[in-house]
């Protein structure tokens, strides 16, 4: 049992302003940081229970090892580039790679809707097999629960993974420094416009798929480079904006970024226009920023570029000291201006 | 990508008799197996995921892991006894102690249902931590979804754990031999009774808790005690009947019980009269078998009686070499019966 001095007792949200359980609870932006900064963190507790790292990283014997885990909802199960299986797999496997780990062996729990035909379930079986062959990766344990039909939404999936650590420097946020010089490893976007064109049944004059990968390849490959890595993180749930401030708020830093270095296809471009999104807070699903010192840079960006799917990196921006705890962007025009969190989400369900 | 040779093409399941999913895929049974065997297993393929055991155990280093998941989607979210939080945290705790595991660090995912009140979510928060805490082990990793109301049910958990294990040999159905003897650590059927009753709004004269509570401690106890452990098994999903068929079958062996050495509480055994249940079925959160050989029972069961909640261990029967594959069940007029696996489940969503 808890004692009360570290355990407060009623509900720490402000329940006048959020009674109920929001969407955007769940979108990644400003409410997702709330709820896990005033509830679920505070009530856990737990030293390897960072807000701002994608999986906990603790030592077994002489071996450092990653645990992460995510539930995938997404909706539809099926898009151009994936489906909810590559989803569940790259997702976790992602993490693992964020944490400087080669990803090893994964579990995966199904939470199955009454009704789901059975040949989806196979399709989606299927899935998990196939990228868990391409990521390098095991399922080794697992479960399948049935809810009533009507109480879940076909398939819900999620994965644990555990990776082993040979880096020997902490990658965090933490470990940023001023001067730091930020990578993105490809272009933009595709994920979030590729499961909203699906679920809206829109048409682009090109079909834009899903960027969905496993990065572990590519960062190993970086790792093995023999450059200072100071921090990774994929750009999932809120995309490369709320990544980059979450990042900025917790090594107390500036990230300074330039428009017209972070490469968004012009199709993505061109659909972002129409739907009234901002490519910054795109979900992506294979892609990841790396921040390196200056010195590193060169070898950073060739280590990167020798493996998919990060041949695309590019240099976009850099630490700097102040101000502190923001993301500002020099624009197109050669303005500047501050990247700020979204407060909900502009697409649910994207993971 | 997987090779033909390697995958069937086509849904393995005949989609004539089970063309969806339902929910007795989930309950436990025949179908769920039937599930796991022609579909999951095979697709899966790999030495570690295996049919019979609650969690994968591989090295990594010097070390030997336990690792296992599994997702909860209980209904009602509370119940006497426990929760939807205790049931995630005692369930995967539970799972890894099967392994012969000691718990160290869980990861938990959160899937909730849009318009759940906060206050609930809040709840089931604070019984998470009091159950990891309790069980001794440390939440490290987690993810928080959100799903649209209607496409969920308030609240599932997914839980993914590691273990150390200390113990030398392997604890599984295939270490099973003739003449071993088998140990139930204490009364059945509270957990379903206690779920069914609450989902139902039955009252009986007195209130019936579920049994959910951690095993390590009592596991570990007897771990220690220096007798041989050859399979130990909770007794969840499909109750103490189903789970000694998946070891008689596994094992090629038979085991033999006694109805009159099954402790099952009076107001259980109305409660089951009253609502046409068998208690062998019904779904314990607190209760295991370990299976050790003739010579050591004595002492097992000191050992098991030394820790609660096994402090009622009993001994129910033994193993011997035929029929293979079977269990038998000697009733209290002295015939005896064979134990059949249930086709679907006596309660679905228990866990």
């Amino acid at each position: 049992m808890s004692s009360p001095k570290d355990f407060v007792l009623s509900c720490p949200l402000p329940l006048t302003d959020y009674p109920t359980v929001t969407l955007a609870h769940g979108g990644g932006g400003k409410l997702t940081h709330q709820l896990l900064e005033k509830m679920i963190l505070p009530a856990f507790q737990s030293p390897l229970l960072e807000t701002r790292h994608d999986g906990a990283v603790f030592g077994i014997g002489e071996s450092r090892l990653a645990f992460t885990t995510d539930s995938y909802v997404v909706s539809p199960l099926f898009f151009p580039g994936g489906d909810i299986g590559t989803l569940a797999i790259n997702g976790t496997v992602n993490d693992l790679a964020m944490c400087g780990a080669r990803p090893l062996y994964l579990s995966c729990g199904l939470i199955l809707e009454e009704g789901l035909p059975m040949d989806t379930l196979w399709r989606v079986v299927k899935s998990l097999k196939s990228a868990a062959d391409a990521a390098r990766v095991q399922l080794v344990t697992g479960d399948t629960k049935v809810v009533d039909k009507g109480k879940g939404d076909g398939v819900f999936i999620n994965t644990a993974g555990i990776g082993l650590i040979d880096y020997g420097q902490p990658i965090s946020p933490a470990s940023v420094r001023a001067g730091d010089v930020v990578l993105l490893s490809g272009d933009i976007g595709r994920h979030g416009i590729a499961i909203m064109a699906s679920r809206e049944g829109l048409e682009f004059e090109t079909q834009i798929d899903s960027d969905c990968a496993p990065l572990a390849s590519a960062v190993q490959k970086l790792l093995a480079s023999g450059v200072e890595v100071h921090c990774l993180r994929d750009l999932t749930r809120g995309g490369l904006g709320t990544t980059l401030i979450e990042i900025a708020e917790s090594a107390r830093l500036h990230i300074g970024i330039e428009e017209t270095a972070i490469p968004v296809r012009e199709d993505v471009a061109a659909a972002c226009e129409v739907l009234g999104f901002d490519p910054l807070y795109l979900a992506n699903e294979g892609r990841f920023i790396a921040i390196v010192p200056q010195k590193d840079a060169e070898r950073a960006l060739a280590a990167m570029r020798s493996e998919e799917p990060a041949t695309g990196t590019v240099r976009i921006g850099r630490v700097t000291d102040s101000p502190s705890g923001m993301v500002t962007m020099k624009s197109r025009i050669g303005t500047s201006r501050i990247v700020d969190m979204l407060s909900g989400e502009q697409l649910p369900r994207i993971c």
